[in-house]
């Protein structure tokens, strides 16, 4: 046995590590992760949230009705709900007359309501109504609570950055004494005061940073800036897209987790690129298929798949109308951290090529 | 003679000063300032304004067909076109057809449109069309002309920095070569983009700072934020009030000069504050008085007025239907430069005894 | 078999998870990880290291002599080269005429001078020469190449962020062309330019942000200052202590990790408290212990230990003179993502139970 | 009379203006401005100083004993006290045993030591004990008061910006109801925190911002850095200098006023540039000339200069020994407002021609 070997063995012995032996698994020429693709289909996750509609009663005991998104690759190292190695995604029903009861957890959180009404989000005392299409947040620690005053049952998109908050230990918890937080402001008196991010209530002078004054991004008026950029050229790897902001200081919307929304004109294919920052997808409507690392995930309204960091990437719109793709992403802790880096896929054009096709699981 | 006057005035001769004598003058208990309050009718300054539009032909000889407001106790003390001592306010005439030939200055320029339609700004080769009550930017040092193509008399005010700027020895001007500054973008493409503040396209992440993305502020948008914050409370010293924000920073649309549109509902009465920033209002629409350092000044649609620094003001609206006030002032300044300060009157209930009624000059 | 047993299985088999059934894992009431505290005593580091000096010739295949500090916990799960669940720390030694050659990775790291001297760090083409108890940045992606031009064996700790990197798949690594980077700067230049970070050369005016432009901080002037802070009260939990800044900034010396260097005088006991964020420590000299969630971890010149996330700990001074630990942390992180918390004991008057005494394994 | 004329009569009887008119007052090509350079010689001051020293005692109706610089073009004008549009520039002299009583003003101020020891300078209750070439900070509307414990009279130089306050109307003072605010912290104490801007004690990790933490900034430091910066590449237009900073922020020490400390060796001659923030200079020791705009301003230690805003100016060192030039400056203005510009000088090689000689004014 040679000297070194020995040594690299004693080290072990007392929790010592040899770095020549190690450098490469530390410090990677690029991104090695173990976040792989995925995609869920609407009919799966619907199916089963319903079904637990029927089973689950909201209370203390389970405050919440919500299906999550399992990465399977993240599975095996034991990360239990995890869609990246950042993010986690459910998917929420609360039907008629029911309340999911109040409280607060250091993980922010964003809701992007996918079918129903009537039902609506309460932070720290304000009441937002919900529609399809919006975007609600719920920033980091604020008190929150859910209830439903409408007939039919509602269901909505959760994003939380449960994985950044475990790898930093950063998580913490508290319910509520009661199942609902007092209402102590108006209703839906934020987006009243900030329906557009340009003006801002000169009582509010003060007010600085996160979290961000609005609460509630309206699809209709999401939609209406997506119409208005559709008069310009689109950018190339994401058409017609734009990111939710802050407007007390045009970071985005929430402090931790990006939120955009593409629109895909009929046709479009997007040139491929790779980021470092992770993101999970939701097909508001419309129907096609995005390439990732050379695998084509196609999809349809209402899915919902994974994008990898460092992974190429494409979108096309094959349907006859409109594609709308809302995503949830961890680029503004890259940004923060000064971890964010961008590449062009310079082959062929700037389009992969296909080499499989995902096969989704369909419920059992 | 005393010895000490003696010295005194042996310093005066070597232009050195005795602070003994002088502190008192640099450094007041409260604001020293020479600028006091005046008002304007629109009806004088239109009448002059259109008489200079039968007289006076656009071009490199006459840039602008302006009506400055000045400020009759800082014209005392040779500071031609000051509203403020630091804000000049006019009043801008284009016919349809001209052309007002494009340049640049260092000065910060913001318009607010009164009357007509058809005209647009050009800022850095993108126009943007005027209705009445919308807010367009002028960044300094962007270049920008003013043409019109409608039919009618188009009637704008401008709001610059220019007594902000000459004190600080700051003044730079170029003209362009041509008159009409090279289309490059889409007409009206930022407002596109940024309809709303709350959103921003992705093609924009790296975009921070300042000019504001967005160049023109709609009032219809403004309008209608106004009518939402009249469900909540309103401002015990503006009413229902917001400021035009930079969504990309939460600070004031330009840099430097603030703006701010309020309404005042019929009946209304607003408590009297003071501040060191100082303002100049045009009256968008209906009918009241302001009361300033004790005196009335009665307005009406149209009208403009000046707010000193540091003096006591309260408003009324008297009309029957809301009143709508845009003001421009340098509150932005004074937050930049630490120096801003609000004192609330606490006497009689928070309002002040009139004790004189200001008369306007009419047209002579 | 219960009806939402069977939907909780059929939910696993499509990757869909039950979020009734996983909520208190994914959101803890507090911090939960498997980070453990440890000790690492000098002897058995500086033993193993110097052999390898005997053993390991450096060059591409071998790029650093670095024994690493591997938490055992952590290696159960296999995390490699994990101090903290985001730091690593190594203890590197360069020997007389050798080279570690040239390269930059997205990791940040920091260098503390151990023993010796006449070696020197190059960052971008500028050498920095060591010395016991300097602080030495290599930031981010920056080229650095270490040379030795003295006649003894060098010691340093080396801090990077490796944890963290590969949370976020954010690491990339490029081997320079030659071993040495060209010097094109004056050695010791930052360190002429800001030896003082209150100072900053007027042809720096336009330098903003990171990377700190002062690489080195000394240890006779961190000490000097210590030596100041002693005559004032010292910290409750950390006796005279002081962060490295960035003078450009006021934050950390480098972006995301933290520095600390704190006297603790003889008889010193501190009181406890706890934080999100972890650390490791260096005992640049003296001797005492510090309890970590009851758990005595005795100390002497030239340990290391680990302090986990949110672990309760005080420290005491049990020497005859002042001890001295150097430690680096994930606190910038922390406070940039707004995740940081602290908390005093308020138990026995601030001071835990001693429950445990680590025992240290010593050199097989 | 032509109509136009008449228009433009009748507008001025009724506070209105033609812009056509006067465009090119207001916004001119290149600043516009009545600020004179000008030159004080040590003795001069210094005699009629220490006569007030003679006439005058301190107390609450002459608060300070201070000749201060009249610029004698702003003087008439009417603006009692201005060097520079926004700097004031004194000369202050206390004598062993004397109190000059605790204040406050929003004006800011900086104290550079001229001769002597043994005086204090107190800021909100802490002393800071003066020697030749130090800098002291009292920052805008924090309490001080000066006191001398020693044996001989020592003088300082004061900057204030007073012009910079008048021309916003943001003065305010309030004088304490002691002549000596009471001492709450050690003497020296920000500096035996913060001896060195790039370390920061642990206790002061929430300290943001303004006022900088360091009060006193030592000339022994700053020498040392100077002698270190002589190792490296002059600046061009400035030799061998340093701006004083936050270390907090990065920016100027103080918020509102500029500080440099220079450094020429002997025979350098600097080359010619202009910007648009102004400057007053000192000279802690040489001599030389300094060319503005043609015209040379000969200086020896203990002179005071002006360099009016957007002038050409260069330096040049004629001694046989080192030079050191301090001054004050409005750049953090100019940068915070974005309206500063820096141009060099083209012609002749970079260096003007010299076409007058300023002969100053000696004592009557």
């Amino acid at each position: 046995m040679k000297a070194l070997d020995r040594l690299n063995e004693e080290l072990e012995k007392v929790y010592l590590g040899p770095l020549w032996e190690k450098l490469g698994k530390m410090v990677t020429p690029e991104p090695d992760h173990e976040v792989m693709p995925y995609l869920w289909k609407w009919e799966t996750i619907r199916k089963y949230l319903l079904e637990a509609g029927e089973l689950l009663r909201l209370g203390r005991e389970s405050e919440r009705r919500v299906v999550y998104l399992q990465n399977p690759s993240l599975l095996k190292q034991g990360l239990i709900g995890y869609s990246t190695n950042t993010l986690y995604v459910g998917v929420q029903l609360l039907l008629p007359g029911e309340v999911a009861p109040a409280h607060r957890h250091s993980q922010s959180a964003i809701r992007f309501i996918i079918e129903g009404e009537g039902a609506y989000t309460a932070v720290d005392g304000e009441r937002t109504y919900m529609e399809r299409g919006d975007l609600i947040l719920t920033p980091a620690w604020t008190w929150h609570d859910h209830g439903h005053e409408g007939t039919e049952p509602v269901i909505w998109m959760d994003g939380l950055d449960v994985g950044l908050v475990r790898n930093f230990a950063g998580s913490f918890f508290e319910p509520y004494s009661e199942d609902v937080f007092p209402v102590s402001v108006p209703h839906n008196g934020s987006t009243f005061k900030y329906a557009t991010g340009a003006l801002r209530p000169v009582s509010d002078r003060k007010r600085k940073g996160y979290p961000s004054p609005l609460i509630s991004y309206k699809w209709k008026t999401t939609k209406q800036v997506l119409e208005n950029l559709s008069k310009l050229d689109p950018d190339p790897y994401d058409g017609y897209a734009v990111d939710y902001i802050n407007p007390l200081t045009g970071g985005s919307a929430d402090l931790r987790i990006g939120t955009t929304m593409q629109k895909l004109t009929p046709g479009m294919h997007t040139k491929a690129h790779r980021h470092v920052h992770s993101a999970v997808y939701h097909v508001l409507d419309g129907e096609g298929y995005t390439i990732i690392n050379g695998v084509k995930f196609e999809w349809a309204k209402g899915d919902f798949f994974i994008l990898p960091p460092w992974s190429w990437h494409e979108h096309v719109n094959t349907g006859a109308g409109d594609a709308h793709l809302f995503s949830i992403n961890d680029l503004p802790i890259m940004e923060r951290l000064d971890l964010e880096r961008e590449e062009a896929y310079d082959k062929n054009g700037g389009y992969q090529s296909i080499i499989d096709v995902f096969e989704p699981l369909s419920q059992v």
